[in-house]
């Protein structure tokens, strides 16, 4: 039986507009099929914050000019636009990749959505950044409206919405039952469409679902072997951005949760990654997750690059 | 073996914000699990008429905004985004009103796109509304800018863009697995996103499918038994707005060809529909097409309303 592997892109990648992401996911596509090359299994999540927030900011004025009101489009709605914005063009590219190397395989993009708490603490405090940069004087007009805004690791100022835990993803019968016939599918994009469960209803709700997060709850769920989080450096390194940085070619869940605790890792960018390694390779026998860079991948899953996490 | 249907919704009667949609798909989902509890296998296709104008007129003014360019954000990519948009809405309304009937079924909407001829004569002759009805002034305003406007049915003024025929639905071995399944499965929205494949490459254009060939042909892709399109009428009828109005239960392709030919049906209203369903309903035996009421659907299936155009 081949290796399954759940691979979380990064939202960030995938550039800042329709052209962008056309180009962007052309580069992707071919890291991917390098790895069904090899014969994984491949299950594909994303990240959307520039997309769920390019989204949302349209979609705002466009209500706010309609209906007088710029609160009209739900964010969970938003999500789900991203989801097709981002999905269409990487199935897109991923099946031209596949064909350009004479691989018969379909691939598919599934509407997910993710089940939360309602009482999740995260409601309490938001914290997930969605949107492009913003300068100082943007920063401070959007908070003027209400909005919450903070400073991103050194990159700009960003919108923050809540980032509730991933409890259940909804649609997994649908994801299960096509990776079964084969196919490569895109699900669980921009961590899934938020939802709560109010008896039989789900009822979506304005928050961000961590996407990594939300890649280690659907690997467990579909029994992978192997996360891979891509991201924009090659390794996991403690003391990060300092004269003494050390590049980690492999940890063990406790030694990352030393690290953890030692506030190594930025936290809404290098945290949440170790966290959802953690999560993923401490669920069960055998499981792991790598964090690199996307042109990595292949050197990553043979050991010879990245960061490997695993018991 | 359980008949398998195709249900064609329209796109004007899910609403024109988020709130009315979901709203509408409520009503939707208790006629189609209607459908669902007498056994029949059920694909679902839906139009995107005023949904799509409103993705596109958000991401046109985000455009011109931030980039000084209103066309930046594909058509198609509007057409991908209203998919999820209308496929996230409905299939909870799906979920929710099988799971209050107990009924255990998954519900997914798969992001489609529909292969059209780039050499398609309607390329030159743009024809099919989208977006909302707009008054003469607004028409105007908007043909300055160079789109094309036209006058709806007596209806008030809209957008048109080309509507060329379809010829292939790329993810239809998706669809056949998750049906195979026992899934309900939403596909085609919009009748598809619309692109023309050079190489091994896919390519999305400026252009809407009509949903209801879309459906013919996903009807025949899947040998569905029956293509059940659901619009604002019980019965179609021949001398329509005419004191001499006959509605009609029942008639073949070719007395279907002949009302046509005789200028009954209005072109980019019930014109399409009953082409549509004479498309189905003349490419193989034992298939047949209706067209009623979504409220009508069950007692149209069992020959009590509506019209079935069959041989």
């Amino acid at each position: 039986m081949s290796k399954r592997v759940v691979i979380a892109l990064g939202g960030n990648a995938l550039g800042n507009t329709p052209q962008e992401q056309v180009a962007a996911v052309k580069e992707t596509s071919k890291a991917i099929v390098d790895l069904i090359e090899e014969g994984y299994e491949v299950v594909i999540s994303h990240g959307n914050g520039p997309q769920v927030g390019m989204i949302n900011q349209a979609m705002a004025e466009y209500d706010r000019a309609l209906h007088g009101d710029p609160n009209l489009t739900p964010l969970s709605v938003c999500v789900a636009m991203s989801q097709a914005y981002i999905g269409n063009d990487l199935q897109n590219a991923m099946r031209e990749e596949l064909l350009n190397r004479g691989i018969k395989k379909s691939v598919s993009t599934i509407i997910t959505q993710v089940r939360v708490d309602k009482d999740d603490p995260a409601f309490l405090n938001p914290s997930k950044p969605i949107g492009s940069f913003m300068t100082k004087e943007e920063a401070a007009r959007l908070e003027e409206k209400g909005f919450k805004v903070v400073e991103d690791s050194g990159r700009g100022y960003r919108r923050v919405v809540a980032s509730p835990m991933p409890k259940e993803i909804i649609e997994i019968d649908t994801v299960k039952t096509l990776l079964e016939a084969g196919e490569v599918v895109i699900t669980c994009g921009g961590g899934g469409i938020p939802v709560v469960k109010e008896g039989n209803s789900l009822n979506g709700v304005g928050a961000v679902i961590d996407k990594d997060f939300a890649s280690s709850l659907l690997a467990k769920e579909i029994d992978a072997d192997l996360l891979i989080i891509l991201t924009a450096v090659e390794k996991v390194a403690i003391n990060f951005n300092t004269p003494n940085v050390k590049w980690l070619d492999k940890l063990t869940t406790s030694e990352a949760i030393e690290y953890i605790e030692q506030g190594h890792f930025a936290k809404g960018s290098m945290l949440p990654k170790v966290q959802a390694a953690i999560n993923f390779a401490s669920s069960g026998e055998g499981r792991g997750a790598l964090i690199t860079l996307l042109e990595k991948a292949k050197d990553g899953i043979k050991g010879k690059t990245g960061t490997i996490i695993r018991d």
